[in-house]
């Protein structure tokens, strides 16, 4: 029955009734994501995929962010292309208990969709995002963790279900409309870590975008799947949990009780968030630093220990691009890192020892934008103006975060979002 | 090195050196697909799917078949709605040791792309299938059985790769870009086996279809994915495995040796491919009852001994559509089925008892189709017409019949394309 309760919870979740910590959870994550999608705009992987894509272009309805309301597309289109551009640097939202990155997928369809076909308010708009989002974080956690072990990039294999739900209740589906989108979209697995490096990465949320927009607006013209697409014996959830067994019926009964947008962090800095806390703890220093009048010249050697995956996933000590600056290199044999099990994935204990033989010591306990210690609104705010203030120039980035910022409050977004 | 192998075989493939035999099997495959994709286009699933894509059509380059070339869209919907209609049937081509139905996604994106790049000869698209499909098969057959027996459709979830390999090899990737282009495709895996029964089963090579003609495109743009992705430890293979361990440097060190679409049957009746040898000694002993002066009246009983999984793909005695005919449900009740896993998949016994104490019996060593009892180009060409007549009418299904065999001589294949 996961399939078919997913499909009724979705169906019947009422706007009006949506605690008030949910409806703030989804403007911040709505919020982060257009920073992130204005941010990524430019980078090469969009642009590439953008040359690719336009010979195909359909009657523009939607706009691709970051251009100033200069471009537009086909929904489909526009859903892929800023879904490619909210993940590209790494630097969108995490759902802590999956990592999966919940927004991009699901945000993308929906706004998407919503320039499309119009008449999508606000609230109605963060009631969608909500609904793909628990629905994402739901079937995630149920095959959480065997399902990324394996190698699935669980932000967009469950992307386009969440997608598709959240147009699905735009739509206003009926319940069994809902199951076959959710069907449809169960079909369309996207992602595999081994991607992690490349353009394809970032390629998979934005796929899973379109992918779950496109079932929801075939089911709402009849086209059938199955009522049982998650649980049957050949359907989703067995198909895809990478041996574990998936617990559906359990995280399916959660729905509208523990609320995963509630646990969805916000990066403070662009990368992985295991490597965080180091990051959150050296900024602290740095300050510290300036307060003594300390440089980086002064500076002998830094100890770091961190968790484990930290080493696993940063230990190229000479990257080849991104880092060329020379202070920065100068600085980084100067680091060590070792690593424990004892140290959370939210912790760090740093060291440095000056020539002069001063030392400073930092833990961070929990790093900025784990849940202990959440981005406060006004550090949205900074992280969005830093975004798209690269891309859009300071006047209109500002202009940008207002518009982001109140989109609960308007009869239909669309209008809004043609200046983005 | 599986991923690389696969690429630079792909492309250095020349048409010239391929062998007749591989080159006939080709045309056969190419035929029968044009006659499926004509016959399944007006089938309500593909009518649904054409109208929910319609409006995010882009410029018209390419015929969605069965319109007597009224009909055109881009060549990435043009890819998905022919792919669809290919298969909606259950009428297509079948590689045995694998089940899979390999043209449908592979010639549906090459025939899309050859009328929207244009400039592509007979020959080179006959090559291009055969990469193609040679690629879906080989990386089916590394992961068979375990990942059809997991419950992946295997037919889409190989066929975005072949497709990925054929449009590659058209536009002419280098070793590299057609790397990228096989790892685009792996991470878009289509099709669950808990779709069989609904219009989601076809959607499913459509989409394949559309992902490889895209995934090609984008590797064509630049666009990178991974150098390893089938055989990488979260690579392709090892995530959809389902379990089993692949065998993917056996099945690539095949290629060009053993020839994959040669063992590609075609199948004489749209369902299942186990259920033809009964069907194929019931026509038998039909004509036989025909001389004897025996009408369906007179039978009393029939018994019928067939593999197991016809009794369990078939044993619903009274299906809710699809056969409403009086004299098929008065002798339905007249037959008795039962089964042995020492019958084949391609064999079948079969005993009538007439009321008047005659007995007929067969036993059907090779089903017509079978790899043993292959159709003849005689039975493909009835099969062709029989589809294709029922939507074009009799004077259209033969010309387009005799546009489709001709496909090996055409220096530019467009032009033929729009007038099916």
């Amino acid at each position: 029955m996961a399939t078919k309760n997913l499909a009724a919870w979705a169906c019947h979740l009422n706007s009006r009734t949506l605690p008030s910590t949910v409806k703030h959870a989804a403007v911040r994550s709505l919020y982060n994501y257009l920073g992130c999608a204005i941010g990524g705009s430019q980078h090469p992987a969009v642009e590439k995929a953008y040359t690719t894509f336009e010979p195909f272009f359909g009657p523009a309805s939607s706009t691709i962010y970051g251009h100033g309301g200069t471009k537009r597309t086909d929904a489909q289109h526009a859903s892929l292309l800023n879904g490619i551009a909210s993940h590209v640097h790494d630097y969108d939202d995490t759902h802590l208990a999956t990592i999966i990155h919940p927004t991009g997928p699901v945000a993308s369809a929906l706004l998407a969709y919503a320039e499309y076909r119009g008449g999508v308010s606000g609230e109605d708009l963060l009631c969608a995002l909500v609904a793909g989002i628990e629905a994402s974080c739901k079937v995630g956690l149920a095959v959480w963790p065997s399902h990324y072990d394996i190698g699935w990039h669980i932000t967009s294999s469950t992307g386009s279900i969440g997608a598709a739900v959240g147009v699905g209740k735009l739509l206003k589906l009926d319940e069994e409309q809902m199951a076959h989108a959710i069907g449809l979209a169960a079909v369309q697995v996207i992602g595999l870590r081994e991607m992690f490096g490349s353009d394809t990465k970032s390629f998979h949320p934005g796929r899973a975008a379109q992918s779950g927009l496109m079932a929801a607006l075939m089911a709402e013209k009849g086209y059938t799947s199955s009522l049982q697409a998650l649980e049957a014996k050949r359907g989703w959830a067995n198909v895809v949990a990478g041996g574990g067994t998936p617990k559906l019926d359990h995280y399916i009964a959660e729905l509208g009780e523990k609320w995963e947008i509630e646990a969805n962090a916000f990066k403070p800095f662009p990368c992985g968030i295991v490597c965080h806390p180091a990051i959150d703890g050296c900024i602290q220093l740095h300050h510290e630093m300036q307060q003594k009048g300390l440089a980086l010249d002064d500076i002998q050697e830094v100890e770091v220990r961190v968790h484990p995956l930290v080493i696993e996933l940063t230990s190229k000590r000479k990257p080849k691009d991104g880092l060329e600056d020379s202070s920065v290199m100068s600085i980084r044999d100067r680091v060590g890192a070792t690593s424990n099990e004892d140290v959370r994935a939210d912790e760090a204990h740093l060291q440095i020892y000056f020539a002069d033989g001063q030392t400073l010591a930092k833990h961070v306990k929990h790093a900025v934008g784990s849940l202990e210690k959440p981005m406060t609104d006004g550090q949205l705010m900074e992280k969005f103006l830093d975004q798209t203030t690269l891309v859009l120039g300071k006047a209109k980035a500002v202009a940008a975060s207002d518009i982001a910022w109140a989109v609960a409050d308007r009869s239909d977004v669309a209008a809004m979002l043609r200046d983005l």
